[in-house]
């Protein structure tokens, strides 16, 4: 936890996926204090036209470049949560030179119950995390 | 948002896979009162096989044409989301032949703290939206 | 319902995806009270590298057989969801050879409106279910 799913078009190398996968699981580290080695995340290439986003009315430009991020987690601060989406920001744009435009992130959050990470034990509710 | 996610198998072009998100859409800015420019889908296509509906003993038939859409979204009533499903239902037999079977829908909600559509920031938070 | 989203790496033959799905319908009938027919299922194949798990600091093996599944539902307790996972790691490790550590589950709740399973109707507040 958290599970991270990162959609995004075909086209940048297994390096640069890995690269944006490691940036944003600093993040979770950082801001949402996950423990190390607690990284959960699912990446999707898709065929151009298959991930699409417009601006929201905003002004947001978009790009092939795009990346969506949903993050399932539990127990994060509203504070967190803005600090994580600053952060995902900040550091895709310096590792992955991703434009401001180019980051939709979205949460959705459960709870200690709804998680089992190895073995079929839920460790949050057997005390091991 | 809403965040959409329309999962089906491989067989139709890029222009209906188009028509299914651009109806999908409709529906989201008709009974969900997304603002115009307000869209974010991710369509994946599947091998055969791997896109799994039986009938929940209901019935249903289901085929290959099999459309299974998830919709991630915050704050819109119950009876928004029945007139979604049957918006959807209508648009998609409309629009692209779909079977009154072959349609499956879900949602999740979350909150307002829980969206960035671009910078890192929380927009219905900062008051952008 | 459940929605089950099985996401894991490329290298199974058809009939071991089926095999996994097959599986984890099991338990979703046996624990989770599904009735027969009760089956929405997601199979995703990713290429090396896009599946990343560590180990959560708990000393868990991971290797690339990994399975990361994901369970929308409704009206689970507790102890369903305990037994579940249990279930899921015994009947993955008989059926398909799968490790304790090579099994990931997390689990998002939704309500009764959430769900149409065809015709554009909430089958749930409709009474049909």
């Amino acid at each position: 936890m958290p599970l991270v799913r990162i959609d995004l078009n075909q086209g940048r190398t297994a390096a640069q996926l890995r690269e944006i996968a490691d940036a944003v699981q600093e993040v979770m580290l950082d801001v949402f204090a996950a423990p190390p080695g607690d990284r959960y995340q699912i990446v999707t290439e898709h065929p151009a036209g298959q991930v699409i986003a417009e601006g929201s009315g905003l002004g947001i430009e978009r790009s092939d470049a795009l990346v969506m991020i949903q993050v399932f987690h539990q127990g994060r601060s509203v504070e967190q949560k803005t600090r994580a989406y600053a952060g995902l920001s900040r550091i895709l744009a310096e590792r992955a030179g991703l434009a401001p435009g180019d980051l939709i992130v979205s949460m959705v959050e459960n709870t200690k119950e709804d998680w089992s990470f190895a073995g079929g034990r839920a460790q949050f509710l057997t005390g091991e995390l």
